[in-house]
């Protein structure tokens, strides 16, 4: 579900987000010299940075930071029996619709009709593709029929429902979304959101296969495997990062909803008799705290817990970490308590013991699970849209520009500094800023950049987010005397303030920063 | 092609591997409880550390440590027009050859056979799947053959050839590997590797597409994306580290050729008039050195020129980079002189130029390229197998036992350091070596064990290969005087020697060793 955000402010910003992204290499749409394929995207120098600086953030604090968490990578491709236990086979599946007059296809959830009620009296139906306002929308479109059909009396308030609701009766009334014109739509059906592929040199003979749609179940096919290594104990976790794969029929807003994404899963085993709501708890607080330790501004951070009664049976409780983007506020992180389902299924499916023998409690049992998971492309999004910035500045000139800076945390910047030598055509400078970027690199992605103006150089550093750039002028070179020889000019992004540093204090003072 | 190594040596070593990958969690069968699915690997705790390790060496060296190299992500379904445009629709397969006896399948450059010549006349043939000693293995056939015959007479050398080189005669008369029996083996026939899924709601509607065989593609594909960002001038590389997929026919040897397996890429563009060989010099010995500072030593890397006339036609020159594995001299990095070929196919195929415009020259050109491709999995198997060593060592008792030691180059090892208190019921012990390893952790991947003897303690490491050992004692605690208060004894994993540190010098020495 979506909340209301502002219409006019949305569509603009996302905008502006997809054309810098571009425009700088943060993503690109893949295959786009071949017209792109929908629903796949790849990262460019920039964006691969950002990424890797979130794996890697995840990484050290989930996996190389706790005891109690140990990381592994398993296959994209797995046996097939091993999505028949999780459920996907059988359950993995989205409503579509098809309009068979302009062979468009929707999701069936994504399509939000209402009778148009006038005086007690149906006279027809209004419908659309959900959006910030659908309520308000239908209304005005139930308004624009009453009044093209001139039809006089009261028009009752629109009643909502998505197509999946429709009535077989109501099927045939309802407009196409493509169209505006009732009849085309057929019912919904449900479509399994699992690639297939075949493993094997023949088709025919060959077995049939998926492209795993989420990394959880590598975590549960090894659970025994990891246990034998004599590594881990209960209370304990396995994280992994990789890439999933959903056939998704609406691939939509950009990185967020995509056909082949990346995520960061980690499953947490605690014993039958644990008190699961604690440890639930524990880990919302934990990824909460983790999201803004990447820049995350807690005013877009929600909650939202699923209705018990809408989860799965052997679902305990789901907490949903909410982010408002700019097309409305949607799932981030889920952290749910999935029991002991998982392990019993693949139990069941596989004839393998999936008990743990706890020697405390001198018994065996099946462990129970909570499961934060989160996509490593919509952290990318959300911390995107939260560093982009526009401001009025003056330039040095004295008059006023905008600004467009990327606030990223320090730790997530794709670059952490950049090296400028003034002037591009003096060897003494360049020599010396070499020195200083030569000095840098070992420690921080570091970028060198001639040219253009100082101006020109920080507007373009601000764009791609650099928190830090140094300037060697000539005071470096001791030209205005003994005192600012070998300091440097460090100008921050967000203050703007230009302070004098010695050389040699460069590399803690920025490792200092980033520590904090 | 591979060389003669001693036979006898090497199944043995390889099954130890595959045994402590197990064991200890490097590497496990995916899908086991199910049985497996041949030709997918898993990696366990100390594999996905091990691995991670390998990719992030090779990003900060090839990435971040260099200005002229930008790196990428790309993704791993792309528009089918990509494969047109490469090759790998047309070409990109292995020949098959079916055994209709025993309905196994082999790959027919892999079944060897030659005719048996005694006194000049043919008398029957043998065969066999390739070893490391082919051809005598061959003549040991040949000789039983004859002898099973009961023909006298000289038995002539055998001729060896790959049964894509069997005549239509010949192909009838070869023993099936499989049986022993000829008649079985139809002929060869080509087989794409590509794996095939299809994009969209409905397979029969929906566009059918590959998963990539190679990553290469995606930085030709977004050659031009790149250079609009403005951040690269020719000479300049693009870089990608991520899966690949091949359907191979018969996956084998480990983690050496699977069905998915992890590629580290990087296209560097040089101009079409620049001195190629000058720069494919450079990148074979860049390779070679990295191979090195992983920790494989020179003896068991070789040179491999591929023949010019075995070459494809736009080719300028391949050189592989080869490993001494257990099952022969193999390709581990191969480094290839294209031309423009891929970037002038992909300008062909998509009608987008592909041209760079040269400031210092003032023209417009389809640049050249050089590409040094690694597989993640091959440099993990090689350095897996150069690090295995069995000892015989003293234990504290004096006795002799054999020590298994991963001898990890530091900066790969997957556990950089452990911490020991000496006894794990003595709270004071347990306490101060809770503080080191807080103290370490930031800095290092460490390690917490308190279970068993410290020799035993030592071993676990050792076979997970940790250089360094760190065990808080009773002196750390000051009990046998302030000189030795607050130090703990650092033990090493290649010497086995003990020495004395403090405790405020470890994260500097450890630092310091990790550098070298």
């Amino acid at each position: 579900m979506t909340d209301k955000t502002d219409k006019k402010q949305s569509p603009p910003l996302m905008e502006k987000i997809v054309a810098l992204c571009k425009r700088r290499g943060f993503v690109f749409q893949s295959s786009e010299i071949y017209g792109g394929i929908n629903g796949f995207w790849d990262y460019g120098p920039l964006g691969a940075e950002l990424k890797k600086n979130i794996r890697d953030g995840w990484w050290n604090d989930m996996v190389r930071g706790r005891d109690d968490v140990v990381g592994i990578e398993t296959s994209i491709i797995m046996h097939p029996k091993v999505w028949e236990a999780s459920g996907h086979v059988g359950g993995f599946t989205d409503p579509m619709v098809d309009c068979k007059s302009s062979k468009q296809r929707f999701r069936a959830d994504e399509i939000w009709f209402s009778p148009v009620i006038v005086d007690g009296k149906i006279v027809g139906y209004v419908s659309m593709l959900e959006t910030e306002r659908t309520t308000e929308d239908l209304q005005d479109k139930a308004e624009t029929l009453k009044r093209k059909k001139a039809i006089q009396g009261k028009l009752e308030p629109v009643q909502p429902r998505d197509f999946t609701q429709a009535t077989p009766e109501e099927i045939p009334l309802v407009p196409s979304p493509a169209t505006g014109e009732p009849g085309s739509l057929t019912p919904a059906r449900n479509f399994n959101m699992m690639f297939e592929t075949h493993v094997g040199a023949l088709r025919e003979e060959s077995e049939k296969t998926y492209l795993r749609p989420e990394t959880a179940q590598g975590m549960f096919a090894d659970f025994k495997a990891v246990l034998d290594t004599g590594r881990v104990k209960i209370p304990f976790g396995i994280a992994q990062i990789g890439k999933s794969f959903r056939n998704e029929i609406t691939p939509r807003n950009f990185i967020f909803r995509s056909r082949e994404f990346e995520q960061m899963e980690m499953e947490f085993f605690i014993s039958d008799d644990d008190d699961w709501e604690k440890w639930h708890r524990y880990w919302i607080d934990w990824c909460y705290n983790w999201l803004l330790s990447v820049g995350l501004p807690a005013s877009h951070l929600s909650e939202y817990n699923h209705a018990k009664e809408k989860l799965a049976f052997y679902s305990k409780g789901t907490t949903d970490i909410m982010f408002r983007y700019p097309f409305g506020v949607q799932e981030l992180w889920g952290i749910a308590a999935r029991g002991c389902y998982d392990l019993s299924q693949h139990a069941k499916f596989s004839g393998a013991s999936m008990e743990y023998f706890d020697e405390e409690k001198k018994r065996k049992y099946v462990p129970h699970v909570i499961e934060p998971a989160v996509g490593v492309d919509r952290i990318t999004l959300a911390i995107l849209v939260s560093a982009y910035a526009e401001e009025t500045t003056t330039d040095e000139k004295g008059q006023s520009e905008t600004r467009i800076v990327m606030r990223f945390a320090p730790r997530v910047a794709p670059i952490k500094v950049a090296v400028f030598p003034l002037l591009r055509n003096k060897p003494p400078l360049v020599e010396k800023a070499r020195e200083v970027y030569k000095l840098l690199q070992p420690h921080f992605t570091t970028e060198w950049d001639d040219r253009g103006n100082i101006g020109k150089r920080y507007r373009y550093q601000d764009e791609q987010g650099t928190p830090w750039c140094a300037t060697i002028d000539f005071d470096t070179l001791g030209e205005k005397g003994p005192e600012l020889q070998d300091t440097v000019t460090l100008r921050d992004r967000d203050t703007m303030k230009q302070e004098r540093i010695k050389i040699a204090d460069l590399v803690p003072l920025i490792a200092g920063k980033l520590r904090t």
